[in-house]
């Protein structure tokens, strides 16, 4: 797809669970380290996938505001009750909970970012709370500018409040600032709220067999590989 | 003065302006280049004088809330005025405004924090908005974990609004935060609501014969040359 004419953009933010961090590895090792069992890949997934209809009903008000820190603690209990796991004490459920502090980047993404901080400031726009953030950073020495959660806003993606809200904590018009993601709900929320788009492919997300997202042809305005063929893209607009 | 027992920081956050940047060097300079007069050492001084009484009428309500960056614009046309200059074009004044993103930090500062940053998560909490925070930022190679501003609470410090949000973001207890500032009245403020604090003394704030602070004997929990002197003060402690 073509580039527009000039870009405009002045800052970048990122999605950051599956687009930055490799959450599923993450969440696996831990819990076997914690607990022998075949099943973790599985696990892995049924916890993220609770997360999206959690969410969304704190959105619907249909349950009140929680930190994402909160909410993950709630969503493991629900998860290892499925699966019948009742021998992990409340102190270990607590410390897998944190282990959304502690998730490896995608090899690209500590280069790549710092390759488009060059031109571009870099933040983390995250459903993950700020201390999250902050220890994901720290852990895999990412290097932002800031880091933005939407407890900024007391609302979670795709609220229009956490894109403008950013875009005012920015001091930019919603079309200067780029939001980068590898989910398309995610993108496109941005673009209906004026900002500019970046899909990345992290088609290993879901693991190995794992669906991978795939935006319709033009519906974002840069399509990427990853960040630093992002960055590659970016730097030629 | 001894140390605490044991110390459970787990969080240092830092005035900026003043403790971090050298706010007057930067000043004096951009002015010199846009309007040759040999009293911009003064003018700085007065611009930066107004300040405190301002940020004040916002905290008594007799201002409404203004962003950092508005509000030095407000307080550059006042200290022009007030000096008669009346040669600046409104492009010009506004750029000059600005120069609050462009402070070249104390030779100490970026050094200094990449030692505390190994042990404590560092986060600016400025009065300056966070777009400045993170321009101040790039201009002077900060390696910040995060940067709060004011903005984030609507309420200038020493609001004890600012001080326990910023524990708040972090997920931490007041008294397991640092406040680190050039300024009592910011760490008077800080320890009233719990948090610890650390006065690092900038003795060439207000010029080479400007008068230092100074704060009283054991007010505070740390007393440090600059950040590299707190740097070997807290990894001993």
């Amino acid at each position: 797809m073509d580039p527009p004419v000039s870009l405009d953009v002045q800052a970048l933010t990122f999605d950051v669970f599956g687009t930055v961090v490799d959450w599923r590895s993450g969440v696996i090792r831990e819990g076997q380290a914690m607990l022998d069992r075949p099943d973790w890949p599985e696990i892995a997934d049924k916890w993220r996938g609770l997360y999206r209809p959690t969410i969304a009903a704190v959105t619907a008000g249909e349950r009140p505001w929680g930190s994402f820190d909160e909410l993950q603690l709630v969503m493991l209990e629900q998860v290892l009750s499925e699966y019948g796991i009742t021998s992990l004490t409340d102190a270990q459920k607590m410390e897998l909970s944190f282990v959304w502090r502690r998730l490896a980047p995608w090899p690209d993404a500590a280069p790549g970012l710092a390759r488009l901080k060059e031109r571009f400031v870099v933040c983390a726009l995250s459903n993950g709370s700020i201390w999250q953030l902050i220890q994901l950073a720290r852990f895999g020495k990412l290097p932002w500018d800031s880091v933005f959660s939407v407890e900024l806003f007391r609302a979670y993606k795709p609220d229009p409040r956490v894109y403008l809200g950013a875009a005012e904590l920015l001091q930019l018009q919603p079309s200067q600032v780029m939001m980068v993601a590898a989910h398309v709900y995610d993108l496109r929320a941005a673009r209906s709220n004026g900002l500019m788009t970046a899909f990345v492919a992290r088609p290993h997300e879901w693991g190995p067999n794992g669906a991978a997202e795939v935006p319709e042809p033009n519906e974002f305005d840069f399509v990427a590989e990853n960040f630093v063929d992002l960055a590659t893209q970016l730097e030629r607009a």
